[in-house]
């Protein structure tokens, strides 16, 4: 089961890790100097972990989320020399004593890493991982996945706003009309140039997707909650079809005009890219073990996305 | 329907305000100098809005949360002069112009109050003013209740921790069995001196309580929500119930030692009081019009508590 992979020419394990995050504290995923982020937090526990036994093993991720974007279902991978590995193994387990402490199989090491990260976290830490296991061979968090979900959670007039829910809740102060949500939602799903619906991506990089679902429903609360999956986004592609579908809730798009921005292809002012916190990244996608590496392969090829 | 009461000899009406907040960033309901709490922000409020028109009126609330205790059902009441009634009324209303800035009824400037109060929070405050209504007669927010529910919030060992709901959620590291802690609820139900699962209280005040109903159920996510019901709560009561029953549920005690402590009543340390951030005031409940004097006249004959 091993991921064999190198690091300065030694083999390595390569380790998923399962992730869930408030992003309201966080200045979005990705490492900066002088700013909290999710993977500089993650590392700066790892780094504590494996202090005697370097390289700090560096995150590489499924959905690098902007700042104030949640996360359920967030998914990363390190790779961990055999030092490494050892070296959590034989720690000694919370609450076993002599003999015990050094009782521990191979797996232990990876599967206890979750539990060891979260400990110097603390247990009302606004991140938390919720596993640690050995990836299958091939596996690559950012080029194996086949698609990503979302949701985003906007609360319209009709609902009793709760200022529990604030944190991953949009107030909006009008009715939006959740049918014409759907309406709009319907006319952008499939292979699509989603330039319109995209922040300007980097030169060259296509904003081209597949939309494989987009719905409205309101929970019990009343919450309009859209669920939105593709195989992968460009920059602020989720914030920009919500918006799109607000436009058309509140009557001022048709969902014709959606579907006709989006052949456009030109970013316009005619909705709004919504706020980041109505967003949370909730599950990713991967092939079945064998067609891991496969997948992997097919998608750098092809200068892929990076969320 | 007015609710004529008086303010300093003059004839007033009473107004109840239904609110909910999120507690983690107040030092509780009361109003406290240096403190920023519930009660101080919507006085505050009141005060900008009647600014002209003196005196402030002060909130009288059905149940005085801790800090860090939500609440998505609190019931206040306040006392407004005819005065002050009409200078709400005659405000001009947002977006109209002109003479419909005036057209508008006796009973908007009471049901445009909690507008006001929310324009003055702002949509992401964590408070929020959900309906101001002129009270039936007899109507009093503190002593009319004839119950009190509140919910509180436990994830143990076996939910995926979502660090979205850590606002409202105690995180236990334990497995706790659900059957056992319905069993120790179960031993509660009924009326009872609580002086067992209470702060002291002043000299002289009851404990006695009717506890109406208690259960435990996991929701979606796995979290078990305690339901709790009383005619009315002493201080710490609801988390010193929901504490006897994590200990039951973690197995330290049985359901028949529950009871028995509840007979002895001496509160003792067979079990924790737990922390405020998982409880949250989420019904009160009052007697139809026609009994609401008869109510309040019952409750302060026998000094009755405040929460």
């Amino acid at each position: 089961m091993d991921s064999q992979t190198t690091v300065a020419g030694e083999a390595t394990t390569r380790i998923r890790l399962d992730i869930a995050y408030d992003g309201s504290g966080f200045s979005g995923w990705a490492r900066q100097r002088g700013q909290r982020t999710v993977q500089g937090e993650i590392e700066a526990a790892l780094e504590v972990l494996l202090k005697r036994h370097p390289p700090v093993p560096r995150l590489v991720v499924a959905g690098r989320t902007d700042a104030g974007v949640h996360a359920t279902g967030q998914v990363a991978h390190i790779d961990l020399t055999a030092d490494q590995l050892a070296a959590l193994s034989l720690r000694r387990r919370p609450g076993s004593k002599g003999a015990a402490a050094n009782r521990t199989t191979d797996a232990d090491g990876p599967e206890s890493l979750a539990r060891r990260i979260n400990g110097i976290a603390g247990l009302d830490s606004d991140f938390v991982v919720h596993r640690t296991t050995v990836a299958p061979t091939g596996f690559d968090a950012r080029f194996s996945p086949v698609w990503r979900r979302y949701v985003y959670r906007v609360g319209d007039a009709s609902v009793a706003r709760n200022p529990l829910l604030r944190h991953n809740t949009v107030w909006y102060p009008a009715p939006l009309d959740e049918a014409r949500m759907n309406e709009a939602a319907a006319e952008l799903l499939g292979l699509h140039d989603f330039a319109a619906y995209c922040r300007p991506p980097q030169e060259g990089a296509t904003t081209v997707r597949t939309l494989q679902e987009f719905s409205w429903r309101r929970d019990a609360d009343g919450v309009l909650v859209g669920e939105v999956r593709a195989d992968a986004f460009c920059h602020s592609m989720v914030r920009s079809l919500v918006g799109a579908c607000v436009s058309a809730g509140r009557g001022v798009l048709t969902a014709t005009r959606v579907g006709e921005i989006l052949e456009e292809r030109v970013r316009g002012s005619e909705f709004k890219v919504m706020p980041a916190k109505g967003l949370t990244l909730v599950e990713v996608g991967y092939p079945s073990d064998e067609e891991l590496g496969a997948r992997a392969e097919q998608t750098r090829a092809r200068r892929a996305p990076l969320d």
